[in-house]
């Protein structure tokens, strides 16, 4: 018994005793988000920024303000936390860009897509694996086993789909943004049938039983995901469809919503499938479904309120990376091999160069060869922002290697400590050296010939969207524009020119007759003026 | 090294080894949510039922499934953690309260908030901890210490701030809802100075220097509490005020409030200060000026925003007690002395009864004595719906007694043990049938003679309200009344009948002419068409 009332005290003053640090380090976190916020919006107007470079920044200042105050201790408040990151960090920010991501443009691609997250993560991650093995051998690195050296091409091959987020714009560059985002998406399935095979499979003896194994794999995986997710977002427009049904309730709404997406990730990871596929089909299918069944005042909360979760996710990964990338435990294991350190660097650099280069190009082509339409094939200019807007690696790749070389955050051998400190290198110089020159290759390479970059959505956009004044956000626009095709019977010329056209009319046609009466959409859902309030905004 | 690519494995499919059983029960919870938010709409319509009573039978129900599933060895998938409760859970359901409370109605009762909430708490627990001092003994229920007493005291003193906005409708009885809802909020207060001061002084030697000492502590901490929360609500207002004249960006301005306000949490939480407090008067601040100083579609997003994030909260919260309700360990510890377990219980509840009792009534004939106008007294029938929508007990007073007679969820001792059950007992009692009954209790009592509860709004509600219709939501049309009042000047026999009418003309000549021109507000806000989407709804 003991304590007494000074146990309650715990609580309510909570945290006082045990729980301090943790409270001091939300209250830290929460400032220095609220200040990221608003730091990138005062330098939105710049061109040389972004916010995940502001972010990093912002870290990276703190981490030195705490390692001056704590005299060299320490510079960062928390360890990296996988949980963290991949159980409440990355669902939002992967099913806020499937909500968002223009359906019309990343269906159309969906071959190049597959092509490049699929056949692409393994072309890159067998370069890097075995440039790794090659050339760190030269270099005297330590003993890794092959195992290890495995890792390093996965952790060097994982796209960091955040980044792209935050490079390429959806609006100004639709078909490099579908295509390099798509890629990321897909690269996760790629990723989890890899180590699930490798964690299987004896490595000493690859045989074509093996590959067609792996290949067989990563088909049912990626179809399961995508069925889940695709299962969940129907299952939430079907109860929103049918029992609100007369009255309706926004707070309700918004909370299944939220909690169904989050169910489809949490899900597959149960089944051990790939969370982040699951959770974007989820996303997509929500955005054509379920967000028409909705009140007005839901749409825009669901809309901003995922946006903004998505936004306070990303901003949090980059802060803490800035942060952790200063951690002196590290550097100090290193410190004696400071020039072994940099040359593993520039060398895992350069290999994410090279095994970017060997995929995106020879696949490119490929690509165009099945391509009929001249304006739909990829040129080259294209083809070097997709390489150049992929290269980017991020917390994804931390997460990685922190889990491969160091136990609980700590390492203990200089080999290891190495890994990480050329992780974290890889990671700030490719996020800000590249991110910072994005925008700028985009705008030199695409932008003097104007039409480049929106080869593909050549229709005219409908006048139509500005009479959707609240909620005309690029999903709208585009939507009537799939109605605007349709007004078009396809010609025998079309279905010539343009074969997606046609595999999109008849979508669209089993769409209107089958789904969208059964789970609602545009145009499907009732309107039942709940409260006098729902119908005066229409 | 050793494990090689078998811990990458681990955190992209994750969870398979290690963190298993935690994605298990996050799905099985967030599955129960979500189930919980369609049966709570569902029986929207049943006068019986309320959605905290729907989450806590839900969750026993569950509990039922798991102990059968696992063959009576447990009936929770995760312990009850403080940390979860007070850090998560808490915060965005008193915020919203704030956010969205009848701010005029508050502010006119603040002298007998305060009386009930400091003063009557007070009462409680000196009736709770001495009656349970007398009657344990002659129950024989083993040996407590006097500071077990005092803790047995606060526990069933903390009313539940949760409970009382499920069952109390803030728009059919605004002045009930405002004073017992208010009331907890204080009540937060005086349980934190009351613990604090318990821990400090020496409980053998109490004399009026300590208890002058404890009432100056309390309103140090109130005062300090109150500055915080309205210091960073005014800081949110005046930023996004200041820095975003010209262009708007609504994601930043949505996720800079849910940041600011739960910054203003955890900070009151570091100072050791009432961090309800806190946030309640946050929230009150940033809908009287932040609110109005984003964009329409802002305004629309925080408010199903923090009112979703409460509900998905509030449920959480019922349907964990529920599940925890069942916990076998415990219940086998007691099983050889239930029928002690079930005197205690109806002591404890019998004490409630009457410490509450103790303070409502006659501190109501003493709010009473000090109000001039007969209309703003309380008569005895509302004295009564007072008395009764308080007994609840909820989530604070279960994680108040998990904290003083169990160590991380275990309950090793027979007597500790009993008082857990005890406690558990209480609070499904009181949250079933005193839940199930205040509805109908409201209705016997107040709806008959229809003008009681609704004395103080006496104006009538301006027929503007209706021009905005996609927000009023209680907030707008509470504001424009206020503007009405404003057009009447006080008259001398105003000033004599209605004191607070007068303190209210010049809190809103002070706010007209100081305030809102720095902070912004209704009227005050430079409306800036950032793009030509904002414009199009006005």
């Amino acid at each position: 018994m003991g304590g007494g009332v000074g146990r309650v005290l715990m609580i309510f003053g909570s945290l006082t005793d045990t729980d301090n640090i943790s409270v001091d380090s939300i209250t830290l976190f929460v400032s220095l988000l609220c200040a990221c916020i608003v730091i990138g919006h005062l330098l939105e107007e710049n061109r040389w920024m972004n916010e995940s470079i502001n972010a990093l920044f912002t870290g990276l200042g703190t981490g030195i303000i705490i390692l001056l105050a704590t005299k060299g201790a320490s510079s960062r408040i928390f360890e990296f936390n996988e949980e963290l990151f991949f159980i409440y960090l990355l669902p939002p920010i992967i099913f806020n860009a499937g909500f968002q991501v223009k359906k019309k443009q990343f269906f159309r691609n969906f071959m190049t897509i597959m092509l490049f997250g699929a056949v692409g993560t393994g072309i890159s991650f067998f370069i890097i694996s075995f440039g790794a093995k090659v050339l760190f051998e030269t270099l005297e690195m330590g003993y890794f086993e092959l195992r290890d050296f495995l890792a390093i091409g996965a952790i060097f091959s994982a796209t960091d789909s955040v980044c792209t987020l935050q490079v390429l714009n959806q609006d100004e560059t639709p078909l490099l943004y579908s295509l390099v985002f798509g890629e990321g998406v897909v690269n996760d399935a790629t990723s989890v049938v890899l180590f699930n095979a490798l964690q299987k499979f004896d490595l000493t003896d690859v045989n074509s039983r093996v590959v067609l194994k792996f290949i067989g794999n990563f088909f049912s995986l990626f179809i399961t995901s995508t069925l889940l997710g695709v299962l969940i977002g129907l299952l939430s427009a079907y109860i929103i469809k049918k029992l609100y049904f007369g009255r309706h309730s926004t707070d309700r709404e918004v909370a299944l919503m939220i909690l169904m997406s989050y169910l489809s990730y949490i899900m597959a990871e149960l089944f051990d499938l790939s969370g982040i596929l699951t959770v974007f089909l989820c996303g997509i299918v929500m955005s054509h479904y379920t967000w028409y069944n909705v009140t007005e005042r839901s749409r825009v909360t669901t809309k901003h309120t995922f946006a903004t979760l998505s936004l306070i996710a990303e901003t949090f990964i980059f802060l803490y990376v800035g942060m952790d990338a200063l951690d002196i435990e590290k550097w100090k294991l290193v410190s004696n091999s400071l020039g072994k350190s940099v040359g593993a660097s520039s060398l895992l650099l350069a290999l994410v160069l090279v095994g970017r280069a060997a995929f995106i190009f020879p696949l490119s082509i490929l690509s165009n060869f099945f391509k009929k339409s001249q304006s739909e094939k990829l040129n080259f200019k294209q083809q070097v922002t997709i390489w150049w807007a992929g290269l980017m690696r991020g917390a994804v790749s931390m997460a990685l290697a922190y889990n491969q070389f160091a136990k609980s955050g700590h390492t203990k051998q200089p080999g290891n400590a190495t890994m990480i400190t050329c992780t974290i290198t890889v990671v700030l110089f490719s996020t800000v050296v590249f991110g910072l020159l994005t925008k700028h290759l985009v705008r030199l390479l695409l932008f003097p010939s104007n039409h480049n970059s929106t080869t593909v959505s050549s229709e005219p956009s409908s006048p139509n969207s500005m009479t959707l004044p609240l909620l005309a956000n690029g999903q709208e626009s585009e939507d009537i524009e799939m109605d605007g095709t349709i007004r078009r019977p396809p010609s025998l010329l079309m279905l010539l020119s343009t074969p997606t056209h046609t595999v999109h009319f008849y979508w669209r046609k089993f769409d209107n007759a089958y789904m969208r009466p059964v789970f609602g959409g545009r145009g499907f859902a009732e309107f039942v003026p709940g409260s006098p309030k729902e119908g005066s905004i229409n």
